[in-house]
């Protein structure tokens, strides 16, 4: 859990202008109880620093267990402020959903994008990644759009189409990658990279709440192994 | 939501022995708030009651979004007298995670167990199952395990090791079929079949999460469409 800040550490060391070693020592010595410190920051900056922390915290433990108040002190702005930088913690939410589905997919395209390896290859160094960062952070923080998706009955209306939208977006992304492995014969040609893509996206969530459970990359890596075996040869619907 | 009480209204039903028409206006007009209807039951059919909503409440919103009190009134139990009946909240939890794997052991037995269909035969038919089932929960109920996974970094110690282990007993009982499976070349002899069962039940985790997402059985079909293409080839380790 120490690592949980490490954003928010970063954010304060580029905005606040102060030493890396005076805020770094400053986050980890920081008590969790009592009045927050009082550090300078402008409207914008806090803004920012909440949503990172938000982000954080989401990914980590979902929005049923997360208070705002844990999240405020974490960043280290007064409890009664939050109203000044969100409307609710709602809005909050739909916008940490947002930062962190576009931080998702700028992170896809460089995986999947990139020249040079074949499109399986570029997928495959994606999946090398998730559980390089997965081990990275202790198995604590997962999926944000999982998290939410798994607690979707109990959240205001509206997340779940915001939901949706962003596994659509991300599945727009894996088939085109998947098209172009049909385009260079990796996968059958007339593969339906649609339903390959959203095959990827349904059993990936899986793999990762499962990483977190056992604390192990290895459920990635079955799932992996039996999404290869099953889009080299999946015949298609197109 | 009106069909969550179902299962409480069973048991309302066949233990206290009163007509069905009186039960069952009696679990549709209870108001939600104000004080519980003074039901007479022995001390073991409240437990029971208790154990079968917990899971029904679990099933649809996991631990985090539920409040012990929410449990009590639609059971018609009295606010103070849960203590009378589980030492905590954790050992509620805990009583009902085991009650919903050894229902769940069970039904996995029913279909895959059952003879005449071929073994990979069995396995759609638990599929189709499933599919039919959130259809008939309206794609409010989903796994409790899987939910409970999701949000395992904020349950008490313990939870972790004891939903790896209710996983880890379904896996074996879908690769005891997979085994029948490959003796029956329906998937090459020598497949890995403890591997694939892993695989099935990482990816379907991730269909039932998927599904309650969009409220459609078509994350489940994708999956088990592309599973099946894959164990059909799938080389194996052994």
């Amino acid at each position: 859990m120490a690592d949980l800040c490490m954003l928010c550490a970063h954010l304060y060391l580029f905005r606040d202008g102060r030493s890396k070693f005076a805020v770094m020592t400053d986050i980890a010595t920081r008590p969790r109880r009592g009045r927050p410190p009082k550090i300078p920051r402008e409207h914008g900056d806090t803004r920012e620093a909440l949503l990172r922390c938000g982000m954080e915290v989401l990914t980590t433990q979902g929005m049923s267990a997360t208070g705002i108040d844990a999240v405020l002190k974490r960043v280290g702005v007064p409890k009664g402020s939050f109203y000044h930088y969100f409307d609710s913690k709602d809005a909050f939410g739909f916008e940490v959903l947002q930062r962190y589905a576009d931080y998702f997919a700028r992170k896809l395209d460089r995986w999947l994008l990139e020249e040079g390896p074949s499109p399986l290859e570029r997928l495959t160094r994606f999946v090398d990644d998730a559980k390089a960062g997965m081990v990275r952070h202790d198995f604590e923080r997962g999926c944000l759009v999982g998290n939410l998706g798994q607690e979707v009955s109990t959240l205001p209306d509206g997340y779940r189409e915001a939901l949706e939208d962003v596994l659509r977006d991300w599945e727009r992304r894996v088939a085109a990658c998947l098209q172009l492995a049909a385009d260079a014969d990796e996968i059958p040609p007339g593969s339906d990279c649609d339903e390959l893509a959203s095959f990827f996206w349904v059993g990936w969530e899986g793999a990762i709440l499962r990483a977190r459970l056992t604390r192990d990359v290895r459920p990635m890596e079955v799932f992996f192994a039996g999404y290869l075996a099953s889009v080299r040869i999946h015949p298609g619907r197109a």
